[in-house]
């Protein structure tokens, strides 16, 4: 037991060391953290300042779905009452998705307000969970005396920016899009020009017909709208009393020092940005490490064929039978073996050449030299790794940023999309023919994985950075932008184009009058003059 | 001689090595560049490419003020028979900056037009320029055979980008702005919201008045139309000659894989970018080396006062003899020590505590530990080299960019400004005590010297990193925004905008339409059943 503190202690010191070589000052940082994907990618961030020696401590309720308070971990857990109980949780998050899943396939406008209205009661949850945080008087002591650095939150989910305020740290934000982009723009100040910029969930691209720029223009109304009448009527009211003072959850959360976005330009669209946004997408890849042998064994009796990798994510393990059976049906007719992940009951037409597993190592299978094709949802962090390792795409989008996700893989020529709910056993069958025939696709995707690749710097060492560096400098205040101080008829010049027109017209106002009454005079003059 | 020339041999090798291990591959980059700063800034970057094992060739005039053919350098060269003696450009450089330095205390409306009639006389030497490069069809043919990879271009002088589209290969720009920012945002659709970045010339900052909004859209506005007005008429129609099909200057330079903007955030105001402009300030700095022998004694003799550099760039070095003895007399009251960049006769009123100089180490200088402040006329080269040793500045800004850059010294705490025509001796020396005395200007400094240093790459890493990319992917489409698609209508939506508003207006209408009929057919119903 001693020999093992020790080892500890040995352990601790030379990531204490580490630390001190890379930044000149280790740093204690607070997690406001999110569930499922969005954890899974924030934890790469939070275990490589562990590695470097910071303390991190995440703030969470004593139940999740995402955290395990009894499993050892190198991240320091600070735990609240939880507003739900794990199944309420667990169910909420059941009913969410499956709203979600069939609102995508509906009209785009009960799409929209079918959105809407699981964001607000996913809101509700949120603000309770908020409140009974900073209302948590001994929590909230504890919190002020470890004297954080900083505060490193999920903007998705509010309460980071309340927390720093009342602790009085610099906090900075992970993001990889919020609906229409509204938080981004109206918090951030990002410009999200609607011509070329499509708005989350509008599933556009960059390159628009005028009816696509008029949907898009609506999308962002639309989003920009609920956004503001939402957080009015709630957020802003909750925020001021908290803080003793009138405020909004827009100005607060656009005190951000930095904005680290899970995107890059190997699969987002270009775009403007600000320098207080930094792009780190695809932070979470690394290199695959090898196979359990049994599925390594299988693999390799793929042969020339190769392999075919089959996901739907964390959120989703299950389907109705019908589609499962039109799946592994599909599945069945193609030369390569197939790796699916799937919780159900093993489908009547499963072919021998595919094999279910309740979990795969997805990074693991997608870096192997055999794989030709992923089959996935279209998460961001699964097409990161997909991008990452260069293997096309067959996208089946489910919900929330996935359809958005595929149309952007798709418009890269590196994807086939398909609806998961209506398509056939040969448009599948088709989709994964062609994806794995047709050499397109994947030099299409190698080209993005070798744009992904072929960065200045890591996208994690960039987060890791810039974390380190607000710690460092308490801030990162050059990199804010004036408009912060700006409201949205000054941002856009209208007051100043208003002047300018009122000048003009004034201008030529007094001078047709100057005219006219010249022009009378002389006139006058002239016809007097004639008279006499 | 045969020993050199193996040595020779080892030290290419040994070049082509460090390249291949760097990047994967060497490659060949055609230069269009500019003279005196820019020439200065950019030289840095080609000696890191030829370091680095690339070719390097600069296109230029058998006689130009910077480059001199017959000396021995790293870089080829390849000639062209000027378009002016030597003296006749000399000369011109002379008016050029005469001219200036009397408009900018000219009210604001004639500065710009003598800005404007200025550029448009130098643009038209550059034209001349062009056309004989073009037309010169030994030179063109020698081009082609060389098959370079990339042309690296400066941005301010056009025909890089013209020579790039007849060699059909990538090009890319260094730039630190040019007159209102037209072409960064013509060409390049770099977004400049008049609201908050001050337009290069109006001398504003980025926290402006509703009045300072006013002057700067003028400002916009003004160079926008000139810009467009001066190209019309000369630049689109020689490119669409020797093109061969109608195209204009913006279009052209619009295809520029990437912009290496010479300025960062530790010098600009935060505002908003885009994937394909990376910002790579200061990328000429470096350490100090030590003085000269007798130039370090004269700094020791200092003591604690330490010294004081006085430069007004490599374009000034003369001034009328009563401006000299203003200074000469100022500088004479200080304890410290100052080492007088000047070129004139010794003023009358030289203190026995300055020195003149016809040229000094300016970097070592102000990275010597005895420096304590920076009298500059403003160039943002030497800006930077006092940003990166921490040193605070007296700025007597003469013409050009050197406002502009003051004030944004001005700004950000680390600088007084003084006009060298009109300030008096004593506002000198009020200046220097101000800036040597008062810790806050030294603090600020220090704080942006920290910025500067504290990046995740060094800028000419950075800088070269993106030319190694250009050549490796044949370009850097990835990084290009949809917006280039699009009209300056289309790109502010104000054809969606319009048409929504229609639409709104004709449900307007005939909704009230609706109801007007409706309410005439039952009110008539009503009246009808009363009389009945």
């Amino acid at each position: 037991m001693h020999k093992m503190s020790m080892q500890w202690l040995s352990l601790l010191l030379l990531l204490q060391l580490t630390c001190y070589f890379n930044s000149g000052s280790c740093g204690k940082v607070l997690v406001w953290p999110m569930e499922y994907s969005h954890w899974m990618n924030m934890k790469t961030i939070l275990d490589e300042l562990v590695t470097r020696g910071h303390e991190v401590t995440v703030l969470t309720p004593s139940v999740t779905t995402f955290i395990d308070p009894k499993k050892p971990s190198s991240l320091k857990l600070e735990t609240f009452p939880p507003s739900l109980t794990k199944e309420e949780s667990e169910n909420f998050v059941k009913l969410f998705v499956e709203a979600w899943m069939h609102a995508v396939r509906d009209f785009f406008w009960n799409h929209l307000s079918m959105v809407q209205s699981l964001f607000w009661g996913y809101s509700d949850i949120l603000m309770k969970m908020c409140k009974e945080v900073v209302s948590n008087k001994k929590l909230m002591t504890k919190l002020h005396e470890e004297r954080f650095d900083v505060i490193f939150a999920d903007a998705v989910g509010p309460c980071g920016e309340l927390l720093a305020e009342i602790l009085k740290i610099p906090f900075m934000y992970s993001l990889y899009s919020t609906p229409g982009s509204s938080v981004e723009k109206k918090s951030g100040r990002l410009p999200f020009p609607p011509s070329y910029v499509p708005a989350m969930f509008s599933e556009l691209s960059d390159h628009m017909t005028f009816m696509e720029r008029v949907k898009n223009m609506i999308y962002v109304l639309y989003f920009d709208f609920w956004f503001q009448a939402y957080n009015e009527k709630n957020w802003n009211q909750f925020y001021s009393e908290v803080l003793g003072r009138p405020t909004t959850l827009v100005e607060t959360m656009g005190k951000a020092e930095m904005w680290l976005i899970r995107n890059y330009w190997d699969f987002s669209f270009p775009r403007p940005r600000l320098p207080n946004f930094e792009f780190v997408g695809g932070l979470h890849c690394k290199p695959a490490k090898s196979l359990p042998k049994e599925m390594e064994e299988f693999v390799q009796s793929s042969g020339e064929n190769g392999i075919v990798v089959f996901s739907l994510g964390s959120m989703v393990s299950n389907m109705s039978k019908e589609r499962a059976n039109v799946i592994a049906s599909a599945l069945a007719q193609i030369p390569q073996k197939v790796l699916w992940r799937y919780d159900g009951k093993k489908p009547d037409t499963l072919g021998p050449n595919t094999q279910l597993y309740k979990w795969i190592p997805q990074n693991d299978l997608l870096g192997h030299p055999k794989t030709k094709a992923f089959v996935t949802h279209g998460g961001s962090n699964g097409i990161y790794e997909a991008i990452y390792h260069g293997i096309p795409i067959v996208g089946l989008p489910l919900f929330a940023d996935q359809p958005h996700n595929i149309v952007h893989m798709k418009a890269k020529g590196a994807a086939v999309r398909l609806d998961l709910e209506t398509m056939s056993t040969e448009d599948l069958l088709n989709a994964l023919k062609e994806v794995i025939n047709n050499p397109s696709y994947k030099e299409n995707m190698m080209r993005l994985s070798a744009i992904h690749h072929d960065r200045p710097v890591k996208p994690l060492d960039l987060a890791v950075f810039w974390i380190e560096f607000v710690m460092h400098h308490k801030g990162a205040k050059h990199l804010r932008p004036a408009v912060h101080n700006l409201t949205w008829l000054q941002y856009h010049s209208l007051d100043v184009i208003g002047f300018l027109l009122a000048c003009v017209a004034t201008g030529a106002f007094v001078i047709t009058k100057c005219c006219l009454f010249c022009y009378q005079k002389f006139a006058g003059k002239g016809k007097k003059g004639k008279k006499d």
